[in-house]
């Protein structure tokens, strides 16, 4: 296959065609193919991260559509309708994201009506959706939001509650382009509200493809794969590893007639991964270090109160943002100076004298001092050096301690850490969570 | 130009050439064009979100070096190849990231090598390279990692000082692929330290394009653009306006033959921008609103304590995670429960129970609280209800109070803010932070 010519490739019959010529030819069911067509100059030119991109493809992974090219466009009209043809060259759906927006560079609507060759349209539901909007908000309509009630002939329009800008969907024959707009929360409602019953109902057969996505933490990615690398080279289910953001992932999908046999498929492979590296596994699909360690603590009917150093907040913010977080989290200090560390949590100043801000020590006075001021059944410090500066021989920039407290218990890790100072204080963040996590499930009923 | 008929436009001469190409026809100097092309299944499952591409087009931006396509596809050789071609036909340099690591998945090395029609060899440098991570970490190297070795024949290794798997730069006449990891830290020191370089040394001429970002926050795009409206028309500058993650961007982009030649183009039209909607303009380029607002804290001589309720630590995160931030940042309280602003902030019990937890005497109680116990200059709290829980009709989802304390003053601010969870705690903390901003920038001799 390695010597293939490419030209060859690129335009082969595998790839070449929608899922529908497939199925005319071959009389097999295939699943439904989609392409994504974002759509801004600024992510181009990296001033914004495409998160949208992800939010699509989650959705279109749990229908089994498969997502084989994402193409990224600037706001430019050419370009636009030349990603936006190939892709209807390949895939039954494309969908699209951005260019709804009421200003001179939102060139969508008028980009799909012309790859279709289908005349726009003002459409008076879109209409009384962009003026109703404005009416809602008590805001004036400035004239050029009239534009976002433009759609291709034919095509009917997408609720948008969050925002002014109606979404489209347009079919030519088997196919749909689906335009949502680029703002992710108005997005994301579009999609749960409209597009993926849409897809449901037009496009999902009843082939099945079952994805399950394990979560891993404390073990690399060669390491994991080195240990289940038989397991790589399966056909269906098929398992494949990936690097996360200071975690390793791996993916088990099967494939079969249906829901239940797709699922069934899954199980004894997934069985033996956790017999081989089950102690690095922490969650499944959607689940973080943080909804993981919220759930053990609610579990135990625990507590948790923080003091944090070098990540500032950061275990803190991921903590609260798992709604519901408020049954287990008390609060926590963020002690950045020396003076707020003994000031909010009692560490005593001749033993940040002693041993400076980055020990062992004062780790565990932390951690101490914010189960005891806020009444925590446990109570987790961070201290660290996360640099650019502060690293000295002794104290290296990575270096941090993760202290815990429970009752009269205390215990303290070291560790050394590598990278910027982004990076170290999202490992830092992702190691506390996994301590937090193994202690409550440790002392949980159900073990 | 929008009845052109779209196999054309694909096709057209402006796009289907390369830089090279442009030039020996038309004798003109064009900047040179580079396409991404990013390489990873999980992305195309919604599994992560691609942030490399970002850092990737910030680089190229600032070099003046178009991207006009972003190409993401998955770990397939066929789909991998037919994405590099195209990228081939369009541009002058290829990026790829992704695809480098030691696993069976990683087909980087050999669909570069294949497109370009060259034998995949091992490299001793990048063998040496490899093996000295490992060494440097005292780890066993896994045997899958000698493959992190091979090179397409002719080409050269960029070193990857954070990772185990080199970058690779290959040529084919005027037209390089670059091949990065996928690991964010990674990728992002080899693009400072080797491809940027590498990029000015071959690539980069004399025509110039020179840009600038002015970030708004507090205005709305619409708005926005409606005051900007003829700006947004002019084709040298180009004006174009963005919506950010509550924020609002606009670029300034101009043309000319040398940098300061562009640069002065663009010094009238900011200026005519500021004197519009200078109000709501809080910086520039890279910088966000807790860089500005350290920044104003730091020529203030100001302090920072923060109280935070609902954003639960996510404004001390951002604020801790500028380098330096030790200088005016002294710590914060997570106050999630009521018993910790009663216990870390001394806000009376009696002033909790009369107004509840979201009330203004509360949020000025928190600041006035935060500001006394840590010895700040300006204390600011916040106090809100983030949903999806938790609303009643007299304190709805997406209230929230912030407070500012400075000696004997104070001020709290009540918003109403629209969206769910995430979206009110980011919006809350680029409100607090703007606030910070405004409040410090007054009192700074340089006004």
């Amino acid at each position: 296959m390695k010597g293939m010519g490419v030209a060859a490739v690129a335009n082969s019959a595998q790839d070449g065609q929608t899922n529908a010529q497939a199925q005319g030819q071959a009389g097999v069911t295939v699943p439904p193919r989609a392409e994504l067509v974002m759509i801004g100059t600024e992510m181009l030119l990296g001033e914004i991260i495409d998160s949208n991109a992800a939010r699509i493809a989650q959705r279109l992974a749990g229908l089994g559509i498969y997502v084989y090219f994402k193409t990224t466009v600037g706001d430019n009209w050419t370009r636009m309708a030349a990603a936006l043809s190939q892709a209807l060259t390949r895939a039954d759906i494309v969908i699209t994201s951005g260019g709804l927006g009421p200003t001179q560079d939102d060139l969508t609507r008028e980009v799909v009506a012309a790859v279709l060759g289908v005349p726009l349209v003002e459409d008076p539901v879109a209409l009384e959706h962009v003026e109703s909007w404005f009416r809602r908000h008590n805001r004036p309509m400035p004239a050029t939001n009239r534009k976002q009630a433009l759609i291709p002939q034919g095509a009917v329009i997408i609720p948008n509650p969050k925002g002014t800008a109606p979404g489209i969907i347009a079919r030519r024959g088997h196919q749909a382009v689906i335009c949502l707009p680029g703002v992710p929360y108005e997005l994301e409602t579009m999609l749960d509200e409209t597009v993926v019953p849409y897809l449901k109902r037009h496009y999902v057969t009843n082939g099945s493809l079952h994805s399950r996505v394990l979560k891993f933490y404390g073990i690399g990615e060669s390491l994991l794969a080195e240990r289940l690398d038989d397991l790589l080279a399966m056909e269906n289910p098929t398992v494949a590893t990936y690097a996360g953001r200071v975690e390793v992932r791996v993916r088990i999908t099967a494939r079969a007639r249906s829901e239940e046999e797709a699922a069934a498929l899954l199980v004894p492979v997934e069985e033996e991964i956790r017999r081989r590296v089950g102690d690095y596994l922490y969650g499944y699909d959607q689940d973080t270090l943080e909804t993981v360690a919220g759930q053990a603590l609610r579990a135990a009917g625990w507590t948790l109160a923080l003091a944090e150093s070098c990540t500032g907040g950061l275990i803190a913010s991921r903590i609260v943002n798992v709604p519901g977080s408020s049954e287990y989290f008390l609060g926590g200090v963020v002690a950045y100076s020396n003076d707020a560390k003994v000031e909010l949590l009692g560490v005593p100043a001749d033993l940040l004298a002693a041993h400076g801000a980055v020990s062992a020590p004062v780790a565990e006075a932390m951690a101490v001092g914010a189960m005891r001021r806020l009444g925590a059944t446990l109570g987790v410090s961070v201290t660290g050096i996360a640099g650019p500066g502060g690293g000295t021989p002794e104290k290296p920039v990575g270096l941090v301690y993760i202290g815990l407290a429970r009752g009269d218990w205390t215990e303290v890790h070291r560790l050394q850490l590598g990278g910027d100072r982004e990076r170290i204080r999202w490992h830092t963040s992702q190691a506390a969570l996994d301590l937090i996590r193994r202690h409550a499930q440790a002392a949980a009923p159900s073990g």
